[in-house]
């Protein structure tokens, strides 16, 4: 990390990290940290932790289906309330701060009730408090539509909220404080040699994110590449440096694989004998679709008696759907259609931007787990990322070896 | 009550009666009948009940004394919270209902956090839901300035709000639904025979509360009187009629007295021999007001000597306050100045703006707490209020006494 020199730092602290009062204490004290060296800091956090499970059970305890609107104005309370005693906190440490709800911070957002999108933010106030050297605390996860409506943004909505704020002030670092340390090779829980990567790229944490490593969700790095907010990922409980988030540049590329993820308790779906003729996969994936049922890998190969055949990838608990989807498209297909399913699978997946410009990258994954002894079931390639499923039970001792193999081990 | 065909009613209901999610349902059903007898309804609710008390001791955990401005920002989520609850169970129930927050339903507010005055509505946002025909459900209690910051109102506010609303909507009736059946011609839990009043002046009200019957605060009936809004004061529970608040009328001067109001926990402090120069009086008021002593009485007499004697009464609580806070002024006064302090007192008041136009009111109650062997210590009258200590042991014969001797028993 290079060293800042009164910079502005936009940091990010999750509802683990202000879950208490002593943990609010602490946030505090490490706002305080970066303010004595001379930086000026806007914290953007989330609701205390469980405060919004709580307020959830209170609106089902009123209606199954509670109205959206108003999810989003009672939810959006629990912000509020971590950044006013988050900001007391700060006060009492004789830090002059101010907190902003979503709207004071003019996070604008369209899109649905409870999965509302940011559309652009309107940093007015902000940027006059920040002209004022005061410390700010910005509720995440909220914002408001143009009509002044409130809106809550999903899941992982603080970490797009610090983000979009970084961007509208133009920080000089975004630090994303969550339980863990950073970005690593591999989980290290499998691979105890797995290391913490100093740097990665938005692409590569995309697909890792994708294939299981929950650091942040895919929308909040896309947020940050699609406008160039370099990031870090780090510990809210130490002070170690963690991983920074940025756009990719030459000398990235010099690693083959950045890392290695998996994902448990798959199960794979075929049909077979699907006349090879045009609207077939479509009306498959429909059905599929309209059953909501998320598919990931995605194989198809036409057999030497013009009758195709696809498989997918899906989530274990997602198998009885697909195959009650699949029933009647089935009958439509061929009088001969009919699907296999596998459960108690896992997929693997080595992801890195320097597969673009080396070859063989997957011949020498393939080659390293063939030598383990772990059979390979499907396949499938993008630019940066190569997957494969092998049998549930060996996924630990297949990441290991891959691990191995691409020189990641510590 | 005069029937109301097709009305605009405003409801407000407090923390007690939004206190659960039962409770929460039993508002909403309230609700669902105005609306099936065609009604359009805005209910202006509090926070559940405890949750401000929860908030305000998270906030003591952090600050001994919490900055004010995110006291505003953390108390006014509980409003948030109720009223996106309560707007869950109304759609619940078919009802089409939109929550505002202070801010959305247009509340503007001046003066300081934590006691936040309201300035003006600007019902944009209500006015358009109302000739949607929707039922609104308004956060109480809070505000904004014009400045975007968040204010609550301090006691009393969600009172205050709904008056405010109900005059800017220039709805039909406001009710204000409380855990009182309404107002009074005593409390009857001192006098048994003690009648609900099925209309009552602004000013009645106003002297009534000041001296003790904490129906609402002042400055809600001081505002509805400023803005002509007549309200109900009545039950949650049930469905009796409760109390008309409403200007006075010429029929409201053939009753004298209104109602009779006690005070206890009174205590009367005397300064003696005070030399009879300009200045005096400010100079021992200032003094109490500097040590935010709460005077009520204020008796003054010149004795023969032309030395003056200046009487106050106080709540007990605050007798050592006063005391303090006067001993450096008595040296200034005169050698001989000395305090004489009596505790165990109580102030009993009858109001009614029929004293304007009957004479003899005052004697009529000094001869009927006399013949009862009552002692009258101090005496203050106004307008339409006649106030006398008596000793504390007294207090509740002497009420039952004087609203005998008016005529007010049931």
């Amino acid at each position: 990390m290079h060293a800042l020199r009164m910079a502005l730092i936009v940091q990010k602290y999750g509802g683990t990290s202000v879950g208490s009062i002593d943990r609010i204490k602490n946030v505090a004290s490490r706002i305080k940290n970066e303010r004595d060296k001379g930086h000026q800091v806007i914290a953007v956090i989330s609701a205390m932790g469980g405060v919004t499970d709580k307020l959830i059970a209170l609106a089902k305890e009123l209606s199954n289906d509670p109205v959206e609107r108003e999810l989003d104005v009672l939810l959006s309370s629990g912000e509020q309330q971590s950044i006013a005693l988050l900001t007391i906190a700060l006060n009492e440490m004789g830090i002059d701060a101010v907190s902003t709800t979503g709207r004071q911070a003019g996070i604008v957002t369209s899109g649905s009730h409870t999965r509302g999108r940011i559309e652009r933010i309107e940093p007015t106030l902000v940027n006059q408090y920040l002209e004022q050297d005061r410390t700010i605390v910005v509720a995440g996860f909220q914002g408001i539509t143009k009509d002044g409506m409130i809106h809550t943004l999903g899941r992982g909505g603080s970490d797009l909220s610090a983000i979009a704020v970084a961007s509208s002030v133009k920080a000089d670092l975004c630090q994303i404080l969550t339980d863990v340390d950073g970005v690593y090779t591999a989980d290290p829980r499998v691979v105890e040699n797995a290391r913490k990567l100093p740097e990665i790229s938005y692409d590569e944490l995309l697909e890792l994110a994708s294939v299981g490593t929950k650091v942040m969700q895919s929308r909040s790095v896309e947020f940050a590449k699609k406008y160039g907010v370099k990031f870090e990922v780090k510990s809210s409980l130490n002070n170690n440096p963690g991983t920074i988030v940025t756009e990719e540049h030459e000398a990235m590329e010099s690693v083959v694989i950045r890392g290695v993820s998996i994902e448990r308790s798959q199960a794979r779906v075929t049909i077979t004998a699907i006349p090879d003729t045009p609207g077939m996969s479509g009306r498959i994936l429909g059905a599929l679709a309209e059953a909501e049922v998320n598919i990931d890998m995605i194989v198809s190969n036409i057999a030497s008696d013009k009758l195709a055949r696809h498989s997918f990838t899906m989530h274990t608990n997602d198998l009885g759907r697909a195959q009650s989807a699949l029933k009647p498209v089935l009958d439509e297909l061929s009088a001969d259609a009919a699907i296999e399913t596998e459960a108690g699978i896992a997929k693997l997946s080595c992801v890195g931007i320097g597969m673009r410009s080396h070859s063989g990258v997957a011949a020498q994954m393939f080659e390293a787990l063939g030598k383990a002894g772990i059979n390979i079931g499907m396949i499938s390639t993008s630019e940066i990322k190569i997957s494969v499923t092998v049998e549930e039970e060996q996924i630990e001792k297949a990441t290991r070896v891959v691990h191995t193999a691409f020189g990641l081990d510590a």
